[in-house]
């Protein structure tokens, strides 16, 4: 099944340059990327998995056509999810990533040394495998850390099957289209809520405050029925449309504005400090706004 | 010189949509926005001054093919620019733009009721002409508010002619190209130093901290030079390229992170609350170490 032709999205320009297209078509906005190699591409049963090199950001991996993570900007979504939440925890020792492919969240995780097991669900095996091969910038290189675990199967199957379970939840999701789309509803929530201990705390990207602020507000809402303590906070990822991404944080017990950073690992952090756990929290009036209306 | 072919950057796809593409070609990044109207080009003597509708982000201002503010998100850029220095010092009375030709930012400083004179200095009256006309929803509707005085002359100029004239200055410049390029070095900052009151302060936008890291670096290293007080902080600004931007407050005296936010006027704001002013100073790792590189 491997075959460099066809990337979905890639074009070839006038003077014979290739370029990536990521569209937001309904914002007629499209974010171009000169590629300079294409490194592999292979049609999975769930998608079309290709790694490109672009010019600006290096290794870049693409599924179905939009940006993923790349090389150069990878770590500030990675370390985005599982910091705010693992710091939030006083003692997170088991954790689920949903999704994930790409193997930088499982590593951001690790460098936790109260996590025993991270049980990583990735419903396609090929996102892993290309991931560890051309990115190890944000996969990691060698074999991973021994206390992840890899699930190839459906995270809501797997999940509806765990009670009382985990400490961190992070549902590290591609957009609410096609497969994911059950990720961003209700009746997942409510099994991760049941999946989760006494005092376990969730995760999710909500993607983006300005392209998407309907999913922002939906998710957020749906979370504060069933959460006593829902919190968004905001990254700046370059690579993703707007570039501005939101995450929404739903907890038991623990809330992050109340627990403070001192548990924050910063080793070997690019994007994370703990001015930014305590910043991140933060929104603009624009984005409370859309969060507060009902 | 109307005329409403040609546009800088703008081209026809294959299926008739017109586009105009937003290059950082060093980075092999484009963005591109689909035009759904051109209502406005001129040739000035300085340069293209065009506004067209995209359908994303609405009417939006662009020079020689660059976009620099639309209706949609053009309120984060102005009122990061201004309320930050604003609301640091304690009575700001006399401002002075430099550039600024959108009227945005201006129309933000006179929310500061102890301001009594804004000297907006734009060596473009073509600019303010058609932000005038065709983005109120950045100039504002209406006759100026009366304390804003209009200069339409070069700003390196004007500047080095005042001596302890101002509270705040703000170098609302384009990008560091063309006539721009003097405004993001040493000689000019020295006239505006000298043209500051001795507890004036000066803020200029200092480009993306993703795209343009060395022009981040070097602004701040040469402020450094001349400001006991030298801050850096960040806005999330979708329509510019890698979404982050970063600004540069250099002070006499006043700190903003000693001054607290109570000074803040937050009437009518959609992008920066007390939270805000507070927050946008925590960098990211990447950012701080490549601030504190030499």
């Amino acid at each position: 099944m491997e075959n460099k032709e066809g990337i979905i999205g890639m074009y070839t320009a006038a003077d014979g340059t290739q370029w990536l297209s990521d569209p937001e078509e309904r914002f007629g906005f499209r974010a171009n990327w000169k590629v300079n190699r294409i490194l592999h591409r292979v049609v999975s049963d769930y998608q079309e998995v290709a790694v490109v090199e672009t010019e600006g950001f290096g290794k870049t991996l693409v599924l179905d056509g939009i940006v993923q993570t790349t090389e150069k900007d990878g770590f500030i979504y990675n370390e985005m999810i599982i910091h705010i939440p693992l710091a939030t925890h006083p003692r997170p020792s088991d954790v689920c990533i949903i999704g994930g492919g790409d193997c930088g969240a499982a590593r951001e995780a690790v460098k936790y040394p109260s996590v025993r097991n991270v049980d990583m669900v990735e419903i396609d095996p090929e996102v892993v495998k290309a991931s560890r091969k051309y990115l190890p910038e944000v996969a990691g290189s060698g074999e991973p850390d021994p206390r992840i675990r890899f699930h190839y199967e459906d995270g809501t199957a797997f999940i509806r099957r765990r009670r009382d379970a985990y400490d961190v939840l992070v549902v590290d999701s591609s957009d609410p289209v096609g497969p994911a789309k059950v990720l961003f509803e209700r009746p997942f929530y409510e099994d991760v809520h049941r999946s989760l201990k006494e005092d376990g705390i969730m995760v999710c990207q909500s993607e983006s405050p300005v392209f998407h602020p309907d999913v922002l507000s939906s998710v957020h809402r749906t979370l504060k029925d069933l959460f006593p303590v829902v919190r968004t906070y905001l990254a700046a990822i370059p690579t993703y449309p707007g570039g501005v991404w939101s995450f929404t944080l739903a907890s038991k017990k623990h809330d992050p504005l109340l627990e403070g950073s001192e548990r924050l690992q910063e080793d070997g952090n690019r994007y994370v400090n703990r001015d930014l756990f305590e910043s991140c929290f933060r929104l603009p009036v624009y984005v409370k706004e859309r969060l507060q209306k009902r």
